[in-house]
């Protein structure tokens, strides 16, 4: 398989052209990193869980590998019965270092010949994770012969498509990295209806769920019926609280989630992914879990939602000035990511280049997230507010 | 495969005889979990973490997956270096959240169908990690028939025995857990041969490396000439320093390791590893990773010496304990585990219910590390001096 993740890539040819450029003050628009320090909020709950770790008294040694109980409670509680969807109990909730790991390591449940399906675009780890684990079968023209790729076009509104085939396991992502743009209600239920039909399992990532603004979109797979019978749902706090260098995120696997094993026993995947976690895992630090849970407190709530503004603000900064220059543009309006394409074709690292060349911004090529993406690019929300205005201003003088 | 995990399953029992016995005093000395607090240097570590991902200057979001260079350079220095091995470089450690974590992941880089080789007893998960990777077949009287047992037994000083048939990966642990006797160099030179002939890999646990005093013991693998081209190390600060809550260890792939692909190509296991990890992990938090550092220090080393010499104390009073009621003892000098049987043979679950109903003792059968361990019980050195001393009473009083 390709040596490279693509952001590893990204980062590779950016200091080469560094070292080719010295002097050049490129700004990075590319990898959706975070640019604001920690709320006051969870700093206060990682001081005072570093107090107990130092206490005798109230010390915390090996958690449960699922995650503590008042954080479970809390996403439950919050994320969940407060947002009107009654199927989900902490007993679902799985406490994890982020979606990265989850999303690679959930294909410990699966059989090596299994059929998978990918939104493409997509995020590189649902095919590059089943790649390594070896469902994907060879690669050619950015194409692996044994995934399904669910193409989301402009043309077709970024409607994800039906599987042609029977698949057994579809990768989804709403609001969707790269594209930035989020599924309708009712395009989640053709997939969820397709789910039930087939017997197939949805990965629905939706790390990006608090940047939804319009209130038609759903921001959890389980407003959609029946999805507690064939969806996991995975989620981070990286995005919403500047977690990505804190590590925490979880992942809801239903307790109604029943699939066959190799011998055709049916078999519970929330009983098959504790004892894959137990297993593999040791849970997240207590400190980090006391950091998330204070995310749910009223102060909490109130940090992620300016949190959320700042990096909106600046993804419209990034909207407009592609818009003036004419350029064919997507997202930036439910997610903290634009997507574009120039009305003449370019390839996408071609796009990466001149990008590069001239106003000196860092992007990540759509042909990394999937052939769907071939001729865009991303940029990202996720930089200072000064950053983000340099680079409109350096985009308006193309 | 089974249910539940050994631990869990220790936990089970434990909860349901409480249930039962209400009252009781049962004193844990089951699951290997640290009572005393994080050291100071930590703590301060921690705080000025906290304070710099509270700063805009100074926060930091998504860190290299294979760790921050402060602290491989740390561990490189005098994990290796200091130590005489030079073989190591900074370059070869990957930063993980704990031993557990690596010792499962470290199946994705294996096809499904090569060989395993386990010490026998040992650590479950090197076995249940291969059986929810399809590795190791079907199981009966507690042995998979697919896995290659390694039989250390107290008859032939705990050698570990050269695999009998062509194996691709041995996993070993020393100081072993649970028998808590260490490799000898003789035993270890001997696997290494066996695995630069076979050319197989050994993954070699020493997550209780530093808890080794006798001079005569090797406590890296790569202390044995030529293990560099055919061992992984894996090592956690758990133990050592306290971190079962905070979660952090790491794990060495040097890059002069080299291994066929399906296809017969050679490839650098390193370079997979990387791979595996920047695409299934993003790395551990900031905070965990300069309260790690911190342990290098000078003030830092003298905690983890203080722990130690504090958990060896404990687990020679079980020894004595156990020696002075005849029992047949192993373990407790180079490591935190005592491990023992009765002279009359009786089944581990059997002893198990004996030391809970007796002196309210919860211990870890050993037929739950593999069926060399049947007849045994393993002691954790691991709680309050205080009640290690009211456990060591309540044997003598048996």
């Amino acid at each position: 398989m390709p040596e490279s993740y693509l952001f590893s890539e990204v980062g590779r040819r950016l200091n080469e052209y560094k070292r080719k450029n010295p002097g050049t003050e490129v700004i990075r628009m590319d990898i959706g990193d975070v640019s604001l320090p920690l709320p006051e909020v969870c700093l206060n709950a990682m001081r005072e869980a570093v107090d107990e770790m130092g206490s005798s008294d109230k010390f915390h040694g090996y958690g449960p590998e699922q995650g503590y109980a008042f954080l479970r409670q809390a996403i439950a509680r919050n994320d969940y019965l407060q947002r009107g969807i009654k199927t989900i109990t902490e007993d679902d909730i799985f406490i994890s270092d982020g979606a990265k790991s989850d999303l690679g390591n959930i294909g410990d449940l699966f059989s090596n010949d299994i059929k998978v399906a990918v939104c493409n675009p997509g995020y590189p780890v649902y095919v590059d994770a089943n790649a390594i684990d070896g469902r994907a079968g060879i690669i050619a023209d950015s194409r692996w012969r044994d995934i399904n790729y669910l193409d989301c076009r402009p043309e077709n509104s970024f409607e994800v498509t039906l599987p042609k085939n029977e698949v057994d396991v579809i990768y989804l992502c709403s609001p969707c990295n790269p594209t930035g743009e989020a599924m309708t209600r009712s395009n989640m239920k053709d997939i969820v209806d397709y789910a039930l039909t087939h017997k197939s399992l949805i990965i629905f990532d939706s790390a990006y769920e608090a940047f939804i603004s319009d209130p038609d979109i759903p921001r959890s797979i389980y407003e959609i019926d029946g999805a507690e019978k064939c969806a996991v749902e995975i989620r981070s706090f990286s995005k919403t609280a500047g977690f990505t260098g804190v590590r925490c995120g979880y992942t809801v696997v239903p307790g109604s989630l029943e699939y066959p094993d190799s011998d055709g026993k049916i078999i519970s995947l929330r009983k098959f992914w504790l004892r894959r976690q137990t297993t593999k895992f040791n849970g997240v630090g207590y400190i980090v879990q006391r950091a998330a849970q204070s995310l749910f407190t009223e102060n909490g709530q109130k940090a992620i939602k300016e949190n959320i503004r700042y990096y909106m603000n600046n993804v419209n900064m990034l909207r407009d000035a592609l818009l003036t220059k004419g350029y064919e543009v997507y997202g930036g309006v439910n997610s903290p990511y634009v997507w574009f394409r120039s009305r003449k074709y370019m390839d996408s690292w071609e796009m990466f280049d001149r990008f590069l060349e001239g106003p000196h911004l860092s992007s990540t090529p759509g042909i990394g997230f999937g052939s769907a993406g071939d001729g865009f690019l991303r940029l990202t929300g996720f930089n200072s507010v000064e950053n983000t205005a340099e680079a409109a201003k350096r985009i308006l003088a193309l």
